[in-house]
């Protein structure tokens, strides 16, 4: 049987995803903080450990597919929370099971955000911080900083992140690549677009089709990328948005 | 029955994309300099009009689906028909069939291509001029040079031409994105590969998956970006071009 891992699980864009690929065939071993087979905290190190061990330990280590959704909300208060989460909890999930993947020719989405390049300076010091530094050194920059300024900045690096990795896991044999959703009907993004003051900046997105996305159609984009006809899709960085992306930055891609 | 279009049918990539529609159902009108429904040199000013024409007659000016896969490659000597095809018959005829793409909620893929970013300068003149000036200026930006540096300029100004678009289009209710192909193997990618000269720099571009495309499994991609499932895709440039481009751009997006 075919083996999938899948970060935050539980609930919005990743319980699509576990439930679709379930629907193909494989055995999926979710990740979450709850109601997952592997129950792991990814904002600690000691989390990230342990969700590496489990899955490495309950796949023979030997993986198919990984796909990590697993993210917090740019509306809670702990910025730093929110960026060793969104950033540290998927980089060295994803570093920490390469071999196994590479064992099976593995192919990995991983969820970045249109937020990504939404007003961004790609030499910030936060970026650079978790690119190019240390955990410390991050956590240091983001200090008492709220969620609202490292969400997007946590995406943009973990975009990066996937970018320098895909050549040598292409190489490996490993397909690696993330999408970029834009506004999607989540718990998360509910979390934001119904708190008092972000979902004001929240409201503020235009979105040229005017509709938030289902999580399930993101899921959808994601088993495409997953299957054998995008073979050829390695370290892209999807958009599935709505148009705002495109709208916001016009000149660039 | 649906309608579709596509430029460049005659051959590689547009051929496949022909397919693959006549496979689904849709009545598809081929444009094309042969072997098409409608014979038209997208090079000139008044082929392009034929072609607009010639294409809004046929559908009774209302179009489901638009491919624009017409293209030359950087191979040829003449660096302004490679520009005029590849940049005005693209965006000509885009802009020319607008309205039927709106009577029918339309879906359009352009293809553009992985060199779009190589080495890049996104201010340089040619593609200035061809995005905010007039065809002749272009041209005379362009004067004698060899398509080999057109080539990549046309199809970046492409992209761009279809992000500028990607959010009044959207709310016209117009789902227009872009793909940008890697090295494919096409009669136009095989008359660069086997030039003696340009052969060289083809051979020099990195591909982390260490293959080149097949044209049809480019097309696969363009019949999903087509599908409902891909409906949230708005102005998105999409690079299935197995990895050449995170490698040359790492920290870009």
């Amino acid at each position: 049987m075919k083996k999938a891992a899948v970060s935050g699980s539980a609930s919005g864009i990743g319980a699509c995803v576990r439930k679709r690929l379930e629907n193909q065939g494989y055995e999926v071993f979710g990740i979450d903080i709850r109601d997952a087979e592997i129950i792991a905290d990814l904002s600690t190190g000691e989390g990230r450990q342990t969700a590496i061990e489990e899955l490495l330990k309950k796949t023979d280590g030997e993986i198919d597919v990984l796909v990590l959704a697993a993210g917090l909300g740019g509306h809670l208060e702990d910025g730093q929370l929110v960026a060793k989460v969104n950033y540290y909890g998927a980089v060295t999930l994803l570093d920490g099971v390469k071999d196994a993947l590479a064992k099976k020719k593995g192919r990995v989405v991983v969820i970045s955000s249109n937020s990504a390049q939404m007003h961004m300076d790609p030499n910030n010091d936060l970026a650079m911080a978790m690119l190019d530094g240390s955990e410390e050194e991050a956590m240091s920059v983001i200090g008492n900083n709220h969620a609202a300024l490292t969400y997007g900045v946590s995406k943009h690096a973990l975009a990066r992140a996937v970018r320098r990795r895909a050549a040598t896991w292409g190489q490996a044999g490993i397909r690696l690549n993330a999408i970029a959703p834009g506004m999607t009907e989540t718990p998360m993004f509910r979390g934001a677009a119904d708190h008092p003051e972000i979902g004001k900046s929240v409201d503020a997105i235009p979105i040229p089709q005017n509709r938030y996305a289902d999580p399930d159609e993101i899921a959808g984009v994601i088993e495409f990328m997953l299957s054998e006809a995008a073979a050829y899709m390695q370290g892209s960085i999807v958009y599935v948005d709505g148009g705002t992306d495109a709208q916001l930055r016009p000149d660039a891609f």
